[in-house]
């Protein structure tokens, strides 16, 4: 049976998680769940953000899931560094899997863009690169400051995360990878990626690969997103370009992701891009769309790609119906989406 | 008199280049202009990118007009690092000037933006951060591969660029300047960056300032662009953003740039953002508005205003004119530029 831990977090995180859980126990019975107090909640009540004692039980999950955590009286960068970017670096989660798709019933920003013609993933490194924190600075506060901040390559990191893009094309239709990098300006990573991506790409004759700049990658997302599939790209890039392929679909209201460790070694992470959202936290009004399009994408990676099937089911017809600019309530979203995907 | 050096480039950089110069010598009779034969058939020719004797003669200019470089037979990268990103740092062209509208008579990808409502400028910092090269890699080609890409900041880079930004909001009607970094997870140049931010500011009361996250940025770059004025920002995100910026309002082959040592130490460059376009190179069918408009940044930069002035009236008029979908002639149209400009 599965065991998930579920960080609830803070603002509206806990209202759309709830929804989440319905749905997981509608499709798969049996889930076992423990709650993990963790957010800004916590860390204002205690200055805690994730002690190791949490971190070692949190081990011992077969995943988690996220609601939101964040919460304006918190300083910047506590909880992204202290508890989300730990877990993805303590648990090893190299990919971090961001799908975007104009959903039927949904309007992109863009003119022309008509729903079904968005369907990309983007498979983002997750444990190195500029994230790893290497870096420093010196006279700090004169004329004379220096910063520096370090991006880490390693091939065994580059070659894993895009073996798994090229796993994950080979399961779609259009079989297509795009590497996107910088490889005119970072020569010494851009180099490595590209390297590994041709050793990858070789292996895999069967799928149709392309290279882009981030720029012109930033660029098309916007102009013609209907023309990626899978795009892999590094940690930072990866950050950029996933939040304008959640813009250019339904919004970052719709965003699932999930920080997975493939192999799982360690638990992988599932969680809404959307944050808090403190303004409209305890209203009942949030959309659980993302957080149950996460618990999807929790399913497919624990081995349920059935019961993940059925999930996205319930949310395509959960958006097709809805009439726009109608107003929603979370729990009865919930209980639909459940019911639905319960068959 | 004005001394500017013309790098047509290949492709229809020399279209392109040759109407800007119709404009320039219609607002500001008198110009003096010498003609170097840099780019792509250059190296091919000869395998020279920037001879040193060429670069002391740029030098001795006031600026230099660029049309495009490029071409699919030079190795990427050649010309990126060896002619465009060299002359940004050996004329210390620390302002990378970008300015974006949605022109009367245009139309933005994006649903219900109206002509009129983008006019947004990103001040890119253009001799730091990822672009200076540093970094390496170790064991390359083994299992054992690691390369690093090093970010360099300095008080002394950062400050400077950020001045500008708030000198250029001063002259607009808005007054506001957007600083875009990832100081939650880049904290080391992040810091720097924030910090020196909050002293230039303090210095200007009038100016309304906002900080947002890189990915936060291109996200509403594409769902709300109307909400920026001035945007200052480092080197590779400036990259991205000024992307996303072109693809909203008119698209790249309406952006100008400006490379601009605003101090005057050195030749500051203007070029259109699009590239040599092979595909439509030597059938006169190319959009020289672009290049123009850079033109137009030259002036300004130059210290003529009202002839800039008048350069982007001409454009306005031409665009608003236009006839969606309707064939250009790239003379005719640098025609009625230069006619219109010289009023
Ligand atoms: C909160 C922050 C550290 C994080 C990131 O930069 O990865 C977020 O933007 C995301 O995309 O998950
Ligand atoms: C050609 C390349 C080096 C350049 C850059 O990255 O700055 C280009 O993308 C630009 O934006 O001017």
């Amino acid at each position: 049976m599965a065991r998930i831990a579920v960080v609830a977090g803070d603002g509206i995180g806990t209202e759309v998680v709830a929804q989440a859980r319905k749905v997981l126990d509608a499709v798969l019975p049996g889930v076992e769940a423990t709650e993990y107090d963790l957010g800004a909640a916590r860390y204002n009540r205690t200055g805690e953000v994730l002690p190791d004692s949490v971190l070692a039980e949190l081990a011992g999950h077969d995943a988690i899931l996220l609601g939101a955590v964040g919460d304006p009286s918190v300083p910047p960068g506590v909880l992204e560094r202290g508890l989300l970017l730990r877990l993805r670096f303590a648990f090893d989660q190299y990919v971090n899997l961001r799908p975007s798709r104009l959903w039927p019933g949904t309007a992109s920003p863009l003119a022309g863009v008509k729903a079904g013609e968005i369907d990309l993933v983007v498979v983002r490194e997750g444990t190195e690169g500029l994230y790893t924190g290497a870096g420093g600075s010196l006279h700090r506060d004169t004329p004379a400051e220096v910063a520096t901040e370090e991006s880490l390559n390693t091939r065994h990191g580059v070659e894993r995360v895009i073996r798994d893009a090229f796993a994950r094309a080979e399961r779609r239709e259009r079989r297509k990878v795009t590497l996107v990098h910088k490889t005119n300006v970072l020569t010494h990573s851009g180099s490595l990626w590209a390297r590994a991506f041709q050793a990858v790409a070789a292996e895999h004759p069967d799928v149709t690969t392309e290279y882009q700049h981030v720029d012109a990658a930033a660029m098309f997302l916007v102009t013609q997103p209907q023309r990626y599939d899978v795009v892999v790209t590094d940690n930072l890039f990866g950050d950029i370009l996933t939040d304008i392929a959640a813009a250019v679909s339904g919004g970052i209201g719709l965003a699932a992701s999930g920080c997975i460790n493939p192999e799982r070694a360690y638990p992988s992470m599932f969680e809404p891009v959307h944050g808090s959202a403190p303004d409209i936290a305890g209203k009942g009004v949030a959309d659980p769309a993302a957080a149950v399009l996460s618990a999807g994408l929790l399913l497919d990676h624990l081995g349920h790609p059935e019961a993940a099937h059925r999930v996205s089911e319930a949310v395509a017809a959960e958006l097709a119906a809805r009439v726009p600019g109608a107003p929603l309530r979370t729990e009865e979203v919930g209980d639909r989406l459940a019911a639905h995907a319960a068959g």
